[in-house]
């Protein structure tokens, strides 16, 4: 299945807008296995978008048109379909109830223009939005289908995910491809791939798909299989396999994230945490609380940038801080451990390092940095090496702490 | 000058790569005054891009192609466009010598496909690069230009801004238009533009360009000059007059941040500064710190997440949370006071509030924050009501402290 994406709006042209609905289209059609041919912008105007549909490459199957729709672009998509396909406008009954109930859920007045947003096109099948007000549109001319969706990010995913995806997986006979995705920390993906290749390789004489998807900090590791849901079970054993040979690194599968992981480890073993932070200054602890109900485990920190408040607040030695320096296993250690104490936690983590690009020296260059980590009295601290960029030493902190309290707790 | 986009690459097309050269270019030709017309988005293919090429509108002046150069590539945009112009590739002295530099600079040997990065169309133009090894090149017939440029990022932005902005700037006598952009936080898009419809009418009478550029939690206004640069002063002065009509919600020019001008200011008193925060839990230190030299006045800070830690760590009293609740003025004040005590720092914000989804009540609904701000022992404590939505709530109200205390400083 070929497809093509044109997106209508002057606000992608002047760069007001990024053009997301497209690569987030180009993701879900790769997975159902159909290839994305083109991507084009036009302008909010009529004949561009008549002149867009006229030039389609000739062997494209389905061309899905984002945007131009609702009051402030005078649903100049809907208007422009209806002369392209010959027919007119009537209001969908349906879709007036669906707009009816949302405004009352919402209790706001409903104007004209949003009763208008009902009248359809006749000869098109409609795709119910459940996320918005203007609905989705399919026509079909010489066995390709033109498929209209609503610009607005979560309405557009809410209808290509629960109407046109099994719509088109039907009528084009698509195999229901099959994807379940792990996510690793704390190994770069050149790394990852030599200490797996045995197990990749047996993947692939299975005839599954392995796909390395890296961003900063993290590799997903993607399975598919080709012929559906049915190996499954099959899929499960070998992420099996490699959760039982590299527990280090895989925290988590599908939209798992190290903090809903971590979060769900310390509330399964009831223990409450705090952290003291030097380098990451706070974001370890907005990580930690960026889950709603983060307040039943999470309940606070010392943020001890200055070395005299490592020694004020949390009680780090001077002896440590002068003879072995702010950034040190000593001090990581005092930190992590002091800090339980003063914070009445069970599990506290300590971060220490040089975040640059300042601060760097011989011995302690840009991007060293130590965590420490208390659990119940028992703490050890661990050392890392990230590289120039200040932002991302943080982030890797951060994402390297949670990431190693998870394993920590799971051992237990 | 209108103007097309044709990006080329397969990870475009599969939404691996956003396409955020195409809204960076559509912002800086809105800037001189062109118009992009139209965006697209093709495979690495020689004949998708020839198609391309051969299609685009009548009145196109520029097209800008991005991608599709170096080895990984196989330098596919190059070799199509030199048949597509009926040239040839030689070495490119000048070029050469840059990759050269580029490598020797980075100690990593030079590798044959490196070498044929110089190796560039005899009929085209060059436009250097300054920050990597692919050259843009500038092709011209019939009065119309197409150029080249790399698809990483700071590449082609280089390139553009450095060299082909001046060059269309000059052979399409565009006028040199000048911007000019104010940022104002804590006023929202139309309530700033009814306090200020008087000072935008003038702009307007005078012939310059207002917009209202907004983004989450703050609002940016540019104001254009179609004249140039020689209006410079002109502007300011409107700048001036916003300034001391609206001094708490102007807090800064161009490129400024909040941490930036909240950082300069408090170095420029010489105070230091610490946070004991609730409902933000870090993300205010962590701004404030997001700076390098943020040590030079940011000490540290208290994450008092639980009602026990507000007792504890900064001394809130027990009374002030049973009898005002954790989200109230009281608090707020006692954070912000005993916070700047127990820190040993000069001014100290606090910030309690109910960010949500759960939690909030009729009395103290979600989005409801207060804020405290205790500057050399004068402490007060302001009130704000945003919304419903858990990681803006946090968002805003760390925008809403960092711009306050700019503000309480400046008066000083």
């Amino acid at each position: 299945m070929n497809i093509e994406i044109l997106a209508i709006g002057d606000e992608l042209l002047i760069g007001q807008t990024i053009n997301t609905n497209a690569s987030w289209l180009g993701q879900e059609f790769s997975k159902i296995g159909a290839r994305v041919t083109r991507s084009v912008v036009v302008a909010d105007d009529k004949d561009r978008i008549s002149e867009a549909l006229d030039t389609i490459y000739p062997e494209t199957n389905v061309i899905i048109i984002t945007g131009g729709l609702g009051p402030t672009k005078d649903d100049i998509t809907k208007h422009t379909l209806c002369t392209y396909f010959g027919t007119h406008l009537e209001i969908h009954p349906p879709t007036l109830a669906k707009i009816e109930t949302y405004f009352a859920a919402r209790k706001r007045p409903m104007l004209e223009t949003n009763i208008q947003q009902a009248a359809l096109p006749v000869a098109c099948e409609i795709l119910p939005n459940n996320y918005g007000t203007a609905a989705g549109m399919l026509f079909e001319k010489n066995g390709r289908y033109y498929v209209s969706l609503p610009g607005v990010p979560y309405e557009m995913q809410g209808i290509v995910t629960e109407e046109l995806i099994p719509i088109l997986t039907k009528r084009f006979q698509l195999k229901a491809m099959y994807h379940y995705t792990a996510l690793t920390q704390g190994i770069g993906e050149s790394f990852l791939a030599e200490r797996i290749r045995d197990w990749e390789d047996r993947i692939r004489e299975r005839g599954f798909g392995l796909a390395y998807l890296p961003s900063p900090g993290l590799v997903k590791l993607r399975i598919t299989s080709f012929e559906g849901k049915e190996d499954q079970a099959e899929i499960m054993q070998f992420f099996q396999e490699l959760t039982s040979r590299l527990p280090e690194a895989v925290f988590g599968y599908e939209s798992d994230t190290l903090p809903d992981v971590s979060g769900r480890v310390l509330k399964k073993h009831q223990l409450t945490i705090g952290t003291v932070e030097s380098c990451t200054s706070g974001l370890l602890a907005q990580q930690l609380t960026s889950i709603s109900g983060a307040s039943d485990y999470f309940m606070g920190s010392l943020l001890t940038y200055s070395n005299d408040l490592k020694h004020r607040l949390c009680d780090v030695s001077i002896d440590a801080i002068l003879s072995d320096g702010a950034v040190s296993e000593r001090v990581a250690l005092e930190m992590a451990e002091k800090g339980a104490k003063k914070l009445g936690v069970d599990v506290c983590i300590s971060t220490t390092g040089v975040a640059g690009p300042s601060g760097g020296t011989a011995d302690k260059p840009v991007g060293l940095v130590w965590i420490g980590l208390s659990i119940t009295g028992k703490t050890v601290a661990r050392k890392f090496q990230f590289g120039d960029n200040r932002e991302r030493n943080i982030q890797m902190t951060v994402l390297s702490a949670l990431n190693w309290l998870r394993y920590e707790l799971e051992q237990r």
